[in-house]
């Protein structure tokens, strides 16, 4: 599959900040990511907030993927008409929101990750007047401590609750054990709970004859061990596409799966061992990694961190370097955080082929999708 | 001045997480400024990188803001049309950048801050190609040690380049003493090391017969001090108009004195000691303030602290407060800085005279703006 955007444009031409995607790489990472999969059985609906492509999508649901998961009504409205197979990964609530759901195509197979009967009874009702059956994964907490039940009771207590509704199906759980800092020493045990914790609530769900189809997890750091999870059907790992910092550092991507950067210029170079790229907050995320470790790194010189980020100004130490700046030259910064950086472009330079053409972020923003 | 945008809204049908912006404390605060700088003969030319709307821009200048300060050339083309004074505060660097900044309507008297030869000389050429004169502020580091220049002396040269060159005219200095987190007990000494800065610049500019029209300064923390940096003329400060968190942690604003809040409502009470909010960094920014002190704090519950932020989730606690949030209740964030949060938004939410309606935030994002 080729880009299928407009015209070619010469990137010179451009102006930066922009964010820009290599698509060959986003490629080769779909099919590493499938390619594992496979081999342990396992499915993947990859989370589609790190990109909020379509042409993205159509790349992940290509190499395998067997559905999409999103976090927002504006993400599932762009990528409904990709795929027939979605999860929402985040509680509806309210009447606007429910409303909004289900005006989604009924041919989609709707799933909603919950973890309480205050979302699942409202679902259940706006579900059951609109003539439709939405799926439910009850999502319950391995550890992390955001969302998610308490214990395999609390998830088999909710699954039950499904039953006695209409409008609503019981079809498994979710879970993120998303413990991003994780040491690679630590990754073994951590894995070992997660895995306890999800046997338990299996146990408990089978004992009730809530049998469930879908046991979705997986999460960055332990992206390539997410087959030691026993009882796991899929995960939904999404900056794997593209990569970032983040990636590198706990160890599951190497600079060559980097398919992600923010293309910026440097305007000064008047403060001694700084210069200054015209990429800041509002382009690249301040998203802290830990102290004193900066927001990002140059691609061509790894040496230079982002050390400091203002709204338009990125600030790169060169204290570590040889290179020399100039006034002008442009250069790519790797953000800690691929995700949040995606989201502040209004559009992406991306490359395939070695042509650039710009790519649209159709899932970005909150207000309706009209195709 | 009453907001001119479309029908009321009602708030209670309005999807989450969105931007709320009080119209009439927005008016109140660039009152109070205006107020302050008149008893002390300064000029205001605020930043719109805060608010990046034409109507928030309209009150400021009716306050008797002189002119406008931008970041961008999309900000620029978006205030364009309000004022006839703007100063972009960025380096325009490449020729896709000189060529639209010079597309503004000729009428504008545009300012222009740098810090370098290698941004003045293209500027330059560029403008007199044009036919037009671009008016220069040299930008100097007075110990931020972001952009600028290290001395009186190396400003002055770069000023008396402007001499030489058609298309460009030496009209002031600009500078950003922009210490966020200094200690009320370090002002003093601060504003001092400012004020010798400035004043060993301004005798070396005027030795050579460099009269500075305009002296450009301003800074939050000292924003009520700003009087006492000997030979300003003006600030540009622009975070006052809707004020945030750091604003109330460095004692230059009072509750009263928020105009923005992130509406947001409770997804999760799943785990003890939390709640989960649905406004994540995608839509209050993950900006820390330093260990441990979040990212916000509840308008309504003072005591409840944004402790964490995942792209679609803000993670409350409330083990301080004796609140006890429901499913579907509705709060307000008040996020650690006002203006990457508002950068987030696709529009916000205004209120003025107690009612609602949206309000565009036109200098948003990068591209090309037409009226």
């Amino acid at each position: 599959m080729t880009h299928s955007g407009p015209e070619v444009v010469d990137p010179a031409s451009v102006e930066t900040p922009i964010g820009c995607v290599d698509l060959e790489r986003a490629r080769a990472n779909a099919k590493r990511v499938v390619a594992y999969l496979d081999r342990h059985g396992l499915g993947w609906r990859p989370h589609i907030k790190t990109h909020k492509s379509r042409l993205v999508a159509r790349i992940q649901l290509d190499a395998g993927a067997r559905g999409l998961t999103v976090a927002t009504l504006r993400e599932a409205e762009v990528m409904g008409s990709l795929t027939d197979d979605l999860l929402l990964a985040y509680p509806p609530v309210g009447d606007a929101k429910l409303q909004r759901l289900l005006r989604l195509p009924a041919e989609i197979d709707l799933k909603v990750a919950l973890d309480s009967v205050e979302v699942l009874e409202p679902l259940a009702r706006a579900a059951a007047q609109a003539g439709r059956t939405i799926g439910v994964l009850v999502e319950q907490d391995v550890g992390l401590g955001r969302v998610g039940l308490q214990s395999a009771e609390a998830v088999a207590d909710l699954a039950r609750r499904t039953r006695d509704l209409p409008g609503v199906s019981f079809r498994g759980i979710m879970f993120y054990p998303g413990h991003i800092r994780m040491a690679e020493s630590q990754q073994g045990a951590h894995i070992e709970g997660v895995s306890s914790s999800v046997s338990r609530t299996l146990a408990a769900l089978r004992s009730d004859a809530l049998e469930p189809e879908i046991v979705s997890g997986g999460s960055t750091p332990t992206l390539w061990r997410s087959h030691e999870v026993s009882g796991l059907t899929e995960i939904r790992s999404g900056s794997c596409i593209y990569n970032d910092r983040e990636a590198l550092a706990v160890g599951v991507a190497d600079a060559d799966d980097l398919a992600y950067t923010v293309l910026a210029t440097v305007v000064s170079t008047a403060v001694p061992g700084h210069a200054v790229v015209d990429a800041g907050s509002k382009a690249v995320s301040k998203e802290a990694r830990g102290d004193g470790e900066g927001y990002g790194f140059l691609l061509e010189h790894p040496e230079v961190v982002v050390a400091g980020l203002s709204e338009e100004h990125g600030v790169l130490d060169i204290g570590a370097s040889e290179w020399r700046p100039r006034i002008g030259e442009r250069v790519r910064i790797v953000p800690n955080h691929v995700c949040v950086s995606v989201n502040l472009q209004d559009r992406v330079l991306a490359i395939d082929a070695g042509q650039y053409r710009w790519m649209a972020l159709e899932g970005r923003g909150r207000g309706a999708w009209v195709d």
